[in-house]
């Protein structure tokens, strides 16, 4: 018990960044060591994926440097330790110190972890942030992770999502029927309900995909990840925003037995590299993906917004299957009426200050 | 010539954590140094103010961990080392090695500074964020500061603020002539074109200030900061959002010399606390406005909105005062050039998705 407790108030206090200078100084004997310790990061990612492959290998980097050569990280990408969707089992086992993805393609371990990515008309991006931060987020995440050997930290978010790119207009929930749409997570669990068909590919298969007609539409990311798959050629029509993930977060992630291996200023290390990491994260997607929509304008991609019937559509079902995740698990359960409870009051929160704003300082640019 | 590049390069790599582990080890003779260099940092706050002394305290902290205990910072709350609007000055003189405030409160030194805090209709905390990362908003804030030997990191953001508490309702743009209004930076300029009279007083001044009737209205922070002022009893409408800051940065400054004089890992060091301590500030400031918003609504404070008529005259004025700061200063002309271009290029994007995520989720709560 005191153990645990212990254990828990160190987490804390190292998420806080409030471990003294004490910390680092009872470790001399790792300061001064000239042998190294390897870790090896196991990722979800391409090693060159814009904001995911080049964020873990920024994380690791810096990992390096600020622990002066004592942790070097070995960063490796998908299918090297491993396939992508099994990065959480990597680090759980110790096949990898270290991973680098995202919380819902682990969602088979216990469904509770989908909210730690994000969910349907879920929380953007700061808002997420927040929640792990101040509003019991984080404890909740690193409970659900605890009975796998495994500690989370956030390290960045997408931001707003597109809803992706069509072959077709989309003018009514009818035009969902039927639809073989390329969509990862409780998004295709969605789909499936209005009568789609949701498949998941890799990027690189959808412009063949889409091509061909073996699908007839595909959600990847965002402008800045999505422009360069070239796809507007393919299917014209470029869903924005999605309803799936107006928020999806990214994670670093840390076997328990590793890290409580660690002298304390290593920790601090890991926390303050994956903290600043998500900082860069955040705000490579944010204005990537305005340069990029921009871009999007100026090559005359047909922006699209899903109309207002077909939204009601993707809420009413989206309700539903947040209403069966909150019974999948005892830890789901837990999660899921927190996050709800959270993403009223952020939502209550935003329309009185994000959301006017925003249409505020539209309407004064296009005076 | 060259070693002006070589400074701009260090600094660029430094930024995008780009040093290796080659830098760190390069230094052996700081690295084992038994003597701790130890650095003054002035802020522009009180001590235990949430989300800014606070933050300083905390960067500070995990400076004086990831180095081992080889750098140490001594916090200073405002009025030690010097006044609160001073910590740019200090930190230009060498006086102190570090400042913890925000770009608009020096702008005397150089009008340009306004737009690295955020300006009426300007940017949101993340999308701020994304104009330093990757739109060019980075390099022209260390170009703007150059001349004074001040080298600039992001270290967050309020995210979007309040348009404070107001003894009586605003209801058409001439309930703004003749009011005393405390408020600070751009948005007093505004408000002094549509006939008000803005005042500056410190958090503590307002509650007598409101009471006695010497001002009629007060802007703070957000209801994360407000709400312990307890202005409600004096000044019962609390208007939501402001139109001035609908994200206001904040920042660490270093002196160049000082920075100049660390090893490359130190340097790194101070880069990466300051990027964790963006993301936690950012973080706090997110989710304790949520939750101070809600704490509001149970209080029953009367959250009140500027009607169009308002916020359409704020924005003529707004536009007027950017206008003059265009023409402020050679450094103040290119600053707002490239700032305008990209706002323009994150109010199209935000209203093709932010803007109707926002709208989406709430309408799908409400069901």
């Amino acid at each position: 018990m005191t153990g645990r407790g212990d254990g828990a108030n160190r987490r804390t206090a190292l998420r806080l960044g409030l471990l003294g200078a004490a910390g680092a100084l009872a470790a001399p004997a790792v300061v001064r060591a000239d042998t190294p310790v390897i870790w090896r990061m196991a990722t979800a990612w391409p090693a060159d994926a814009p904001g995911l492959g080049t964020a873990a290998a920024s994380i690791a980097q810096t990992i390096g440097v600020l622990s002066g050569g004592r942790l070097k990280v070995e960063v490796h990408p998908a299918g090297v330790l491993g396939p992508a969707m099994q990065v959480f089992d990597l680090v759980s086992s110790g096949a990898a110190e270290l991973g680098h993805g995202s919380p819902y393609y682990w969602q088979a371990r216990d469904p509770a972890f989908n909210f730690f990515t994000g969910v349907p008309f879920g929380l953007t991006a700061t808002e997420h942030a927040g929640w792990l931060a101040v509003g019991g987020g984080q404890a909740l995440w690193e409970k659900a992770y605890e009975p796998f050997g495994v500690v989370p930290f956030y390290a960045g978010n997408s931001g707003v999502q597109a809803a992706g790119w069509f072959r077709r207009e989309i003018r009514t929930p009818d035009d969902l029927r039927g639809l073989v749409i390329r969509i990862s997570g409780l998004g295709g669990e969605v789909m499936k309900r209005l009568g789609a068909t949701p498949v998941l590919l890799g990027s690189t298969e959808l412009y063949a995909a889409l091509d061909s007609g073996t699908i007839d539409a595909a959600e990847w990311i965002g402008p800045w990840n999505d422009l360069d798959l070239r796809l507007a050629r393919v299917a014209p029509f470029y869903y924005m925003p999605s309803f799936h993930e107006i928020g999806a977060a990214l994670e670093l992630i840390v076997g328990r037995k590793a890290l409580d291996g660690l002298p304390d200023d290593l920790r601090q290390v890991i926390a303050t590299a994956t903290q600043a990491g998500a900082a860069a994260t955040t705000a490579a997607f944010a204005g990537g993906n305005i340069l990029a929509f921009d871009r999007l304008a100026r090559e005359n991609v047909r922006v699209a917004r899903f109309p207002e019937g077909v939204v009601t559509a993707l809420a009413e079902a989206s309700a539903a299957v947040l209403a069966d995740l909150a019974k999948a698990s005892p830890m789901a359960t837990e999660v899921h009426d927190a996050f709800i409870a959270f993403r009223a009051q952020a939502s209550a929160y935003a329309a009185a200050s994000e959301g006017p704003a925003l249409a505020w300082r539209e309407a004064a640019i296009r005076r």
